[in-house]
């Protein structure tokens, strides 16, 4: 089958390669659609972070170069010994997660924290989004609903992240919420805040055709940290308290001190961002006024939750779709414009192995 | 009455001053016996920190000098117009916070992140534990059992900080803890974890006399970070897990790094001390792992959960108690003895107002 795989650092090759093995258990599907997410960049620009290079992933074997891809939507075409819950042509989602099952993290049922995680489209063996075929366990695979388009639904992942930082913040309907950045990231945050009631979400985000995207993901305010005094702003608007939750996506030390001070007395501070190198901190910020600071990465058990949202409309995927591409064109079309000078207009550029969806 | 005043760094009087007076809805106690604390040693020291100097305090209209005194047992002497609970001759301990009774803390239960926040001992109008009488409100007042000593019941309030450190942590029987640091905060930590339930509770202390006391508070195991290296050691005593929550008392960098490296995923790092400077923090170290971090400051409604824990011996309140001594003594024989150079021998000083206790 086609597939663009990661060699090296700047080498990403659009090849023929071995379609996956269907394994027991596993469903076999045909890609439709499947998004380039900024990990992917990452690994495009700077890797290797998370795929194998020196020896192979101790769950896949496997090791570069790898297919990639991990945000993808497709059909049912062929199915493993024992799976029940699937049948040839039902249209799906695959979550890209692969876990021992064994750990502690697995065994609690927080398989997103599992040490010896792998995913799709990073640690090999399973094909992935941006390949003709990509092989999922039944557990991990979930029916895209009616309403909900191919595309739509290749959004699922990369929403999902964001779901699942709004439930690690234990976010509720009616609290307020301040995103630090609307980045992809960020605006799903939005979108994810906006779908679980949230009664004000203020925006960070310097001035960029990311201002109007936050407006138009739900933001009631926007705010340019070089023109304002965000904590006063948002102390402004939330009858001096501070908002409950902040997410911070921008990896850089003033998302995280703005957000350490727009949040009220006991809010919390969600880290969904990657940093590139440590930051000064002063313990006393969040002693005082005994705030939270948590991580959160990938999800858990949430892939229909974010489908739920999608189908009754509460988010509308299509508004994060700026692109449509051919995988043979990936490189050019797709990874050169995400880090290119207009890179800040695209959110989601989405990518096909059939010409014929194009 | 007599009393200690605070004047201003390094100027602490034994003098005469005026006794409180008793509102509507108070009790006056006759101290018997009052703690020092390390915040009181902080501003004699290096203060003022809390005291206020230059403005009034908001609550209780006084300024330096102020009587010191927070952690302290007594006896009902006098009750106010309207006080229900309490008759003359009553042993009780008086919680020292002061609030506003209208913010959204205190309005959600939350009083101690009061931003009006005032303390008995520290912000005047109301004696102290280092005077021969203090007012409180009744609703700060708590009965001793009668099988807790006068001398015992001054150790509530410094047990209490311990115990809602780990309420703050969600701290569940069975679950396992480290403790970094123990000083007289870190010590008390160790106490409420046992009372608590913990199955494990590690500690990291520097060779010192203060390793045989956390010993006697209960702890497990005793690591000196220079002698091995205690996440290491924290992962062969927990199934190469981790431990469910750490406490932070050292205000150092060591000791916060090796809180973050010794929890589990998804475990909390609880931070109880004050820090002199920034430190250096790499979000990432919680982001791979979802881990919390989470500051705690003083306590709420907790005060009869310690003496409980007292009554029954849960927690012995007697073994913190390294020395007694009268009010006048309170410079040359209290405070110097903690700056002192057999400082770390000290975990508790006792002082009392009246003659006929020592
Ligand atoms: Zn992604
Ligand atoms: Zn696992
Ligand atoms: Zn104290
Ligand atoms: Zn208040």
């Amino acid at each position: 089958m086609k597939a663009a795989l990661w060699y090296k650092k700047n080498d990403i090759r659009i090849e023929e390669t071995k379609e996956p093995k269907l394994n027991k258990g596993q469903v076999k599907i045909k890609v439709k659609w499947a998004g380039i997410c900024g990990s992917d960049v990452h690994e495009y620009t700077s890797g290797p972070f998370v795929i194998p290079t020196k020896t192979p992933h101790p769950l896949t074997k496997d090791i570069a170069p790898v297919v990639m891809g991990h945000e993808f939507s497709g059909e049912v075409v062929e199915i493993g010994e024992g799976v029940t819950k699937f049948k040839i042509g039902d249209r799906v989602v695959g979550e890209p997660q692969i876990v021992c099952g064994k750990c502690n993290s697995c065994k609690s049922g927080k398989y997103n924290l599992c040490p010896s995680i792998a995913c799709i489209g990073f640690s090999g063996n399973s094909g992935g989004g941006f390949s003709e075929y990509a092989v999922v366990n039944e557990d991990f695979t979930y029916k895209i609903p009616q309403s909900v388009s191919y595309e739509e639904a290749a959004l699922t992942e990369p929403l999902t992240v964001a779901l699942h930082s709004t439930r690690r913040a234990n976010f509720k309907a009616g609290q307020t919420a301040l995103v630090l950045g609307a980045g992809p990231i960020g605006l799903a945050t939005i979108d994810c805040l906006k779908a679980s009631g949230a009664k004000l979400v203020i925006v960070l985000q310097r001035k960029s055709i990311r201002q109007e995207y936050a407006k138009k993901a739900g933001a009631d305010y926007v705010f340019d940290p070089n023109e304002v005094n965000i904590p006063f702003e948002v102390r402004k608007l939330t009858e001096s308290i501070g908002v409950d939750v902040a997410f911070e996506t921008t990896g850089a030390q003033i998302g995280f001190d703005t957000g350490i001070d727009s949040i009220k007395p006991d809010g919390t501070l969600v880290i969904t961002s990657l940093w590139e190198s440590p930051i000064k901190f002063n313990p006393n910020s969040i002693l005082f006024t005994e705030k939270t600071i948590l991580g959160t990465l990938g999800y858990r058990h949430e892939f229909p939750m974010t489908l739920a949202l999608l189908k009754d409309g509460r988010i509308e995927g299509s508004k994060y779709i700026t692109k449509k591409i051919f995988l043979d064109d990936i490189v050019e079309e797709g990874f050169k414009t995400l880090i290119g000078p207009h890179r800040k207009k695209h959110l989601k550029i989405l990518v096909t192995p059939d010409k014929s969806l194009i």
